[in-house]
């Protein structure tokens, strides 16, 4: 079984291009927040109730829309749609947007691949570094067919698991616009957003600051980054954890 | 220059007694959300705008409310207040309840202190174990106090910044509900939430979850978490990062 949500909301073209390769491998249940939740992280909600509902049934692909975030979604389905017996797959996206270096941080697609793996859930986040959200999907759809093959065949199985063995993987999946060369393992650029908001007044000529900003690889230089991978036509693979402590190699317990 | 937002909002009791604490030590900026945004994690917001308006002044206190996230108020104070000039040391808290363990995934406490140091601006969270928002604050601000004098003195340094120079610390620091016998530098434990909603009937017969859930210590054994530390009656510090990349030791480049 397979559980696919985003944060682009259950009528984006990425979920569906997801959801049209994931069945090819295996039943489906998209499990996916109602409208856009771009930018919501790992946020759950705490101070009112959620809410969902089936919206649709095909052959092998049973889809349900939520009023929750995408972290909301995942530990909602996994008790509700799947009764937290057996164990999907949980696949996020395809979001219209990058999600590599610090922009894993923001991601609702990698908040839901994230609680994935809390949960003790095998977890890929895709996303197309295209912001168009009318952009051909078919070079994206064969790339996740590519890694999805390869999650099947048990390729990141041995690499990329914790030392804690009931940790399983979660990957971060970026995957370049345009021209693809291959895919590369890589490390989670160092990264940050500068001059992020925009002053503008409002119809009552009040201020307001509407989140724009730029980009900055922070990680100039390194060849082993996914901002390196993406800026040279290579997708970008990076295997990710939420435990968040700094360590430093020598003193790592 | 102090910057001090949380994620329980302006008005709450956490946020008062940090600031009392960090005027102790210099100039403090509040710049806070409006009102409550708990579990918001490092959320953004994407497709609106955001407004701030100071809100009060007294010596070297100057507080600002803003409609937006804690992460938000991070980025928004230091293009406005501080117009990406001085570097302010950026402290987030007193939150009300636990971001010890995987609650920092989730925590806008977190999200706020992490911001920060993505940005390059040294940052600590500080966080209480009691949910009661009219708990006693004074143990907790000995502790505050104690920490920030270590950070003023530097003991945080040489040891908790990146290999990179240009990241600096960023501790996530949990204070115990009762007796406190000292501080333990610690690691981050394995832990999740499960059964995490309660299924209710709304006023119009409709199903509604409600997200609680029941809280467990993945590393239920080992000495060096912050759960162990807290169990203890130990304050908990734990330095943290953004680099979600998933390494092993010797393969670490």
């Amino acid at each position: 079984m397979i559980l696919i949500t985003n944060d682009d909301g259950i009528s984006a073209n990425g979920i569906k291009a997801l959801t049209e390769v994931a069945r090819e491998f295996d039943q489906v249940i998209v499990f996916a927040p109602d409208g856009p939740r771009s930018g919501m992280s790992n946020a759950i909600t705490c101070n009112k109730p959620l809410k969902y509902e089936l919206v649709g049934k095909l052959s092998n692909v049973t889809l349900y829309s939520c009023t929750g975030t995408p972290t909301d979604c995942v530990k909602l389905a996994v008790q509700t749609v799947f009764k937290n017996a057996e164990r999907p797959l949980v696949l996020s996206g395809i979001n219209h947007g990058s999600n590599a270096s610090i922009n894993i941080v923001y991601s609702g697609t990698m908040g839901a691949a994230l609680e994935a793996n809390i949960i003790g859930i095998p977890s890929i986040g895709f996303s197309m570094l295209s912001n168009d959200v009318n952009a051909d999907l078919e070079p994206a759809k064969d790339i996740v067919r590519f890694i999805l093959q390869k999650y099947y065949d048990g390729e990141y199985d041995s690499y990329y698991t914790d030392t804690n063995s009931d940790v399983p993987v979660c990957l971060n999946v970026n995957i370049p616009d345009g021209e693809i060369k291959g895919v590369m393992l890589c490390n989670q650029a160092r990264g940050k957003w500068s001059e992020d908001f925009e002053l503008r007044k409002n119809a009552n000529g009040e201020d307001e600051y509407w989140l724009l900003g730029e980009f900055h690889n922070l990680d100039e230089g390194r060849t082993d980054t996914d901002l390196y991978a993406l800026a040279n036509n290579y997708v970008s693979v990076v295997p990710v954890t939420t435990d968040m402590t700094l360590r430093f190699c020598p003193e790592r317990k």
